[in-house]
């Protein structure tokens, strides 16, 4: 369904001719992200260059009642940007600008279209960084892990996203735009609308220029360990967390998610369960906190362990971590992946690790478990064939089970991903009538329901 | 205005005849926080023992539309927790107990009336702990600190309360009781209803369960360091953050607090501006950022610097420290305290600290300056005889000239003692219109308007 020609012109007069399109292929390109859900196909992709332009496109839109799906890179896994019906996707990709950086406050303003590993290539040269550690981040936008509340592989020692901004600016639905949050480090002044705004997937607002919180790039220490099976790894996790010691980085790969590294990237890791971690400080805290780590692991019988030797090991390591998506997509064209991203309290996540391989094999999947063991998050991933609905429904039965477990645990459906639209039937089970204050909330921010309808609420 | 007796009766249903206190002295009693404002005497003082019975509480006074003000110690400092007029208090303080220790997984469950210091002394046993440290921290409640976002001496390191609550049970104005949040560290799921509710001042709904996220007690080197000015002082701390060591402590005192201090404690700390710090990790790590931290001081002119040389000294060291307020509540009787509590980026802390002495000097006033410099919040407190208007005006007129000079570096009105009734003026200034947000949460959830209102918000 095209555009009115009215509103298409006023859209034009927002962003000029250029920030319009409705080319059939630029639509396509525009009407699916990383999940596995249906395109829908956007009646208009929307390029704004400024916050200005976003509020007036969010005022016309809700004038004439057009959902409005905002978009950074795509790369979200639960349908979070995946167009709503008979919408417009508004794409903050032209908004890429670093406004400042801030070194003496540990600070930066950036627009939500800049890439996340770019922003840390410029703040590198400063010896800062901006800490989550998207494993998509060479292609996630500040944007969208505002959207989503990205965690990643640094996240279990400097928080996730919500964690890490300040302020944000902000368009609402009402075409207002907003200042939210302080560039304090702390406060209790008003309510806390920066952290209810991150991880609303642009269902109460988008977000136009956000501040963030970074820091020093610390001394490192690499190392890894091998384990008999995902439970024996899972175990030393928790026992590693016991010592008090934050990594900077604890990760777990299973052989499935090692096999498919190697295989990809052409490495020859052992194809055991493996922790990937790294220590974070002073020289001698990493020095001591390494120690400890191979004390831990080997105490919970690591077959080994080893400190990686050099810059170059340490890249490759981490390299390999970040490819585990990528290389499972390689392995399996023409499949659809289903994932699940659960956290449970640490105690249980052994259990969680135990869990997810009994489900998969009572459904008979070949499974894949990886992610950011320190905090309890669990990711899983199973490749079927697009067309073999009855292994999908085998699959979609793993991740409803496991979901199940950890919610029975006081843990959450989604630690990093969102619900979008793929985990919004486990919302209610999670939140019971806290659901309802949701519900609330966003009908006083967004009363027309113009803002990514159908994502997280229905 | 006393209790329609329909309405007495009611409440005695719910929490019963001991439950429901309407003696004057009592009222009078529960007038008042630790505020400067007026005592408002409330129609009843209602202590439930339950959430259930907070919830009936709530739907009662919804029906009736009686304002409720939720109370924990009342040791807020803006007149969070003063009755609003024809209100009753619903005082938490019967629900203190600590309902679950979860060691393995860093967690603690407690009703919103336990006492900080209490909740502590327990979790030492284990070798764990809460960590904000507010300095009231022998009175106030977790309810209170979640109501207010308290802050304290180890938030630095550690967060403030909302960077430290897992789960919140609350009872919200409809009468409903939810769950928000989850026990895993981290969670995409849905709006993030915890921070939301803290700090709102009991505006939003009343906590009637906290799970807390604690530390592991850490190995700790305590030092403090004289120095010239207070503005010298506050250079040291700016120095010391931009080394990227995260001290445990870092605070600041005037020679006003130091003299006040000695005068009550009898010691005898140089009556110098002073830093009190304290490192915290593992043995290593603290020797190395304590001479880091000696290091730092040195070049940046400390007459003094000195490690405390036992746990006594340490001891003695925070409990001056946190003796400030009362210090100054005992040498100036029939004062009236006029106090701030802005916070701005660090690279403005010694020019904030600069701007408060030279307004106090411009309103010929002696001032107070202390806080939580690491993270550059700094209080200060005008002691002025209650009865000299004149006197009290250029104290208010002090406290506006800093907070306007914090929020013109994009800095923050209230570091951690909420808006109460004191800081209302400010809101609008430093928020603009995301203020018309903050009421559109308000009226959704709390459409009759008896959650502590007044506070905050108008």
């Amino acid at each position: 369904m095209s555009l009115p020609p009215s509103v298409h012109r006023a859209l034009v007069k927002i962003v000029g001719e250029r920030g319009v399109s409705v080319e059939r292929s630029v639509l396509r390109d525009y009407s699916h992200d990383e999940s596995s859900f249906e395109p829908v196909m956007p009646r208009a992709v929307v390029k704004p260059d400024t916050a200005e332009q976003v509020a007036e496109v969010l005022a016309l839109a809700d004038r004439y009642r057009l959902p409005v799906t905002a978009r950074g890179a795509g790369s979200s896994l639960e349908g979070n940007a995946v167009p709503s019906p008979n919408g417009i996707v508004l794409s903050l990709e032209r908004m890429n600008r670093v406004l400042e950086v801030l070194p003496e406050d540990f600070q930066a303003r950036v627009q939500p279209g800049v890439v996340y590993d770019e922003l840390n290539r410029l703040l590198a040269r400063q010896g800062l960084f901006f800490a989550p550690g998207p494993a998509s981040g060479d292609v996630a936008t500040i944007g969208g892990m505002v959207g989503n509340n990205s965690g990643g592989l640094n996240a279990l020692r400097y928080g996730v996203t919500r964690d890490n901004v300040l302020r944000l600016q902000l368009a609402l639905a009402n075409g207002t735009l907003i200042s939210a949050g302080t560039r304090a480090l702390k406060s209790s002044s008003g309510y806390d609308l920066v952290r209810l705004f991150i991880g609303s997937e642009g269902t109460l607002g988008i977000a136009t220029e956000v501040v963030v919180r970074l820091h020093g790039v610390p001394e490192r220490r690499t190392a890894w360990a091998n384990f008999q099976s995902p439970e024996a790894a899972a175990s030393a996790v928790f026992e590693i967390m016991r010592t008090g010691i934050v990594p900077g980085a604890l990760e777990l790969l299973d052989p499935e998610s090692v096999r498919a590294v190697n295989a990809v990237l052409g490495l020859a890791w052992p194809e055991l369960p493996m922790l990937l971690m790294e220590f974070h400080g002073t020289p001698a805290a990493i020095r001591e906190e390494g120690e400890e780590g191979r004390r831990v692991c080997q105490e919970a019988g690591a077959l080994a362990f080893r400190f990686a030797s050099d810059g170059a090991e340490r890249e490759q390591l981490w390299a390999g971590r970040k490819a585990v998506n990528r290389a499972e997509r390689t392995l399996h064209p023409g499949c659809t992946f289903v994932k699940s991203d659960v956290a449970v309290p640490l105690s249980h996540y052994a259990q969680a690790v135990h869990q997810a391989h009994s489900l998969a094999e009572r459904q008979a999947l070949k499974l894949m478990t990886y992610g950011h063991a320190g905090d309890g998050n669990l990711h899983t991933s199973t490749a079927v064939p697009s067309a073999d609905a009855e292994a999908l429904s085998r699959a979609e039965a793993l991740v409803e089970g496991l979901i199940s477990f950890a919610l029975s645990v006081g843990g959450t459906a989604t630690a990093e991903h969102g619900i979008g639209l793929a985990k919004k039937r486990f919302l209610q089970l999670e939140h019971g009538p806290a659901v309802e204050v949701m519900q609330a909330l966003k009908t006083a921010l967004d009363p027309n329901g113009i803002l990514n309808p159908g994502k997280i609420l229905s």
